[in-house]
C-alpha cells in the first residue's frame, strides 16, 4: 500500500506497511509507537465522544509555559502523549455507531496489520473484531493484546494485577518480607515487545504466502513466561533461596553497598573479580585469606565478606568506589535515579532515550524512549511528533478509507468522527 | 537455504532461516530462543576447550535421578540449558584457532543471520565480527548484544550493574529507602527481545532489497529506553513522588495488602472501582462518605484509606478477599510466589510457560519458557529438547558448511571442533 506513504523513506524496514491503531493507554501504545520507529504508517483511531486516548488525560502536561498539572490551553499535551503518539496519525471514529463501525472497516480492507488492547471481547462485541476484519481483508495481520489473553479471563488487566499473578513481585526484597512492587511498570510492558516480535514474525509469513492471521499476546503470560527464563522453580526444589535482597550470597561479593552519597552496585563472583575487589578495598592480603581464596569459601562468608566490603564503601563518595573498582577490573556501577539514567550521555548519543518535542512548543527537555536498537543500513527513529486529537481525520478517511470528502462532512456533522 | 531445513514445517514463520549463535549465559540465549521457537534452525557455536556455553555449569542439575546441585553423568544437564538449549543445534568449534575461525566462515557464508553477546569489540578481535562476515556474505544480518553498545563502553555488563545504571532500582521501594535490586533479571532480559524485534525487521528489509546489517543492541539502552516510557522525569519536576513503595496513593485505593494467609494487590482508581471496594468491605457507607466520594477526596485521605482497606483484608484468606473484590468488579489478585505462578493453568494452557524435557529422560516436572505469543495460521513452539555440547557438529558442518567427512575428521582429530 505504498501509494499513501511518499512521506516514508524506503530503507525503514516497515515502509508502506499500514497499521490501524486502536490501542489506549500504555501497552498498546508502546507497540504501535515501536512499528511507528520502525516505519510503518500508524493511524491512531480515538474516540471523539471520549476525548480519545486516556493517556492524553495524564498529569502532567506540557504547554506554552512548560510543565503543569492541569490543562489550560488546547494544544497542552500530556508528557504521556508526547512520548507515546510520536510518528502516529490521529483520526476520531466513534466505533459505537454503525457508521462509525462502517468506517472503520472501509479503512480495515486497505491496511495491512490492526493492533488493539481491548479486554478480551470487547472488540468482537464492538464489531471490529479479527473476524469482522478478516471478512473484508483475508490477509490482515491483526494483534491483539489482553491482560489474560483472547480467549483467557476478561479480569481488568492493570499492571500491579499482572505483577502479583506473575510471582515477579516474590523475586525482589529480603527473604521472608512483603512482596515488592516494581515501579517500572513491567507487567504493561513485556507484552507490547512480544506483540511487535509477533507481528513481524506474521509480516514475514504473510511476505512469504500471503496468509493473514491473529496475534495474540497476553499481559500476564508474557511476563511470567519471561519469569520463567530463570530456573526459580529447580532452584526452590533443592533448596536454594529465591530473594536474597540486594546481596546474592552464592556470588558474594555481590550486591548493592552504601556509599557517602548514595548507593554502588558490584559483582565479584569470579577469583578474578573477587581479587579486584581486595585491592580497591586497600586489602590484598585478602586474596590470600583462607576465608576468600576460593569461591565457595566466600560464599560459605558471604555475610563477613560483605560486611567488610561495606565498610570500605561507606567512606566514599560513590563515583570515587565506583572508579576504584573499574580500575581493578571489577563490575561496578552507581546506583542511578531515573532522572540522571535517562540522560546518562552514552544513552542519549545512540537514541535509546531522546527528547521529547511538543508539535507547537517543539523541544521540551524531558526524555521519553527512542527505539533502542541500532541499524547499519535501515533508518529507524521517532521524528514525528504527537498529534492532537483528530488531526489526521481529513487526510486518512480520503487517502486510506477512499471516503469522498462529502461522505467525510456528513461523518463529521453527524458526530461519528 | 531450505535444502538444509526438511525438518521444519513451512508455516513456521522463520522456516528456512538459518542462525549462526555465538551467544552464551542469558541475554544471547534468550534471543536466539525464541528465533527457533518462531522456526529457524539455530545452530549454537560452543568452544570445546572451555566445556561450551557456561550455562552448562549453572548448578542445578537435571539427570536419572531428578534435580541435583552436581552433575553425576554425562547426560546431566543443568536446568538453565535445558531451557534456553531448546530448538538449537550445538556444534564445537574453537573460534581461537584459525582454522576453526575458518570453519566458522564457511558455516556463516551460507547462513541468513549470525547473533553475537560478546563484550563490545570481543567478535571483531577474534575475526568473526559483522565486517569478517559481511566480508563472506554481504547480505547477512548480525545481530549484537553488549552492555553498552557495539560502540559503547567495554565493561562487563551483569544484570545487577545494567539495573543500577538504568534507574530501575530507584523505582521501587519506599522513599528515602535503599534502592531495590529485581530478581528477575530485567538488566539480561530486555536486550533480546529488542534484538529480536532488530533482527526481524532486518529480515523483512533483507526480503525486500536483499541488504543486509548490522543490528545492535545494548542491555543498558535496552532497559533505560523501556524505564523512559514512564514520565518519571516530568513527574519528579512537578513535586510527584516517584517511588511509592507498594502502594500508589494518588490512585488509591490500589497496592498490596496483607491478608491472613498472604498478600493481595488491589487497584480502585476510578469511582466504580473504588466503590466496588467499599461493597466489599462491607462498608456501601463509605460511598458517601465525603472523605471518600470522589477521586481527588480519596487521594488526599490515601494513608487512612489504606489502613481501612488493610483491616479488612488482614482477617481474610486472601483467595476470599480476592474472590469478594472480583465479585464487585474491582481488580484484584493474590500476590503469587513464582513456583504457583509458572503453574497457573491458564498460562500453561497458552503454553506461555511449558514442562522442560531433558534430551535423554523425557519430562522433568520443571517449567520454562515457551513463545508466549499465539499465532492463528503460524505453527510456533519450542518442541526440541536441548542438544548435548557438539552434538550436531558432524551433520551441521557437512550440511551447512558443506566439509567433507576428511575435512571433519582432521578438524576434530585437532581439537579445533
Amino acid at each position: 500500500m505504498t501509494d499513501v506513504h511518499t512521506d516514508r523513506t524506503p530503507n525503514r524496514p516497515l515502509a508502506g506497511t499500514v497499521v490501524l491503531d486502536l490501542t489506549t493507554a500504555l501497552s498498546g501504545p508502546y507497540a504501535t509507537l515501536l512499528l511507528g520507529g520502525l516505519g510503518a504508517t500508524v493511524v491512531k483511531v480515538e474516540n471523539p465522544a471520549t476525548g480519545g486516548d486516556s493517556a492524553r488525560y495524564n498529569s502532567p502536561y506540557y504547554g506554552q509555559d512548560g510543565l503543569s498539572t492541569a490543562r489550560s490551553a488546547d494544544t497542552d499535551m500530556s508528557v504521556s502523549m508526547m512520548g507515546r503518539g510520536r510518528n502516529k496519525k490521529s483520526i476520531t471514529i466513534n466505533l459505537k455507531d454503525a457508521r462509525g463501525r462502517e468506517t472503520f472497516l472501509r479503512l480495515a480492507r486497505n491496511v495491512d496489520i490492526v493492533v488493539e488492547n481491548y479486554a478480551a471481547g470487547t472488540a468482537d462485541r464492538l464489531g471490529v473484531g479479527y473476524r469482522d476484519v478478516r471478512a473484508v481483508n483475508p490477509s490482515v495481520i491483526y494483534t491483539s493484546i489482553s491482560g489474560f489473553g483472547a480467549d483467557g479471563g476478561t479480569g481488568k488487566a492493570m499492571d500491579s494485577i499482572i505483577q502479583a499473578m506473575s510471582g515477579v513481585m516474590y523475586t525482589a526484597g529480603e527473604p521472608g518480607t512483603d512482596p515488592v512492587r516494581f515501579g517500572l511498570p513491567v507487567g504493561d510492558l513485556l507484552a507490547p515487545l512480544f506483540a511487535v516480535i509477533g507481528t513481524l514474525a506474521a509480516k514475514i509469513q504473510r511476505d512469504r504466502d500471503g496468509a493473514g492471521q491473529h496475534v495474540d499476546v497476553s499481559m500476564l503470560g508474557a511476563l511470567t513466561s519471561l519469569l520463567s527464563t530463570e530456573p526459580f522453580d529447580a532452584l526452590e526444589q533443592v533448596g536454594m533461596p529465591l530473594r536474597t535482597g540486594n546481596a546474592l550470597p552464592r556470588l558474594a561479593p555481590f550486591g548493592i553497598f552504601p556509599a557517602e552519597d548514595g548507593q554502588i552496585a558490584l559483582c565479584g563472583p569470579t577469583d578474578t573479580f573477587a581479587r579486584g575487589v581486595f585491592r580497591a578495598m586497600g586489602r590484598p592480603d585478602l586474596i590470600d585469606d583462607e576465608r576468600f581464596a576460593t569461591r565457595d569459601q566466600r560464599v560459605r562468608h558471604a555475610t563477613e565478606l560483605h560486611e567488610m566490603v561495606g565498610a570500605w564503601t561507606r567512606g566514599r563518595p560513590r563515583a570515587e568506589a565506583v572508579s576504584t573498582l573499574i580500575g581493578q577490573g571489577v563490575p561496578a556501577a552507581e546506583v542511578l535515579e531515573p532522572a540522571n539514567a535517562l540522560r546518562n550521555p552514552e544513552v542519549l548519543r545512540r537514541e535509546e532515550v531522546v527528547e521529547l518535542d511538543h508539535p507547537q512548543h517543539g523541544a521540551t527537555g524531558l526524555m521519553g524512549p527512542g527505539v533502542p536498537i541500532r541499524f547499519s543500513y535501515c533508518d529507524v527513529r521517532l521524528d514525528q511528533p504527537a498529534p492532537h486529537l483528530g488531526e489526521h481525520t481529513q487526510e486518512v478517511l480520503a487517502r486510506i478509507g477512499g471516503l469522498s470528502a462529502q461522505e467525510i462532512a456528513e461523518l463529521r456533522e453527524a458526530g461519528v468522527v
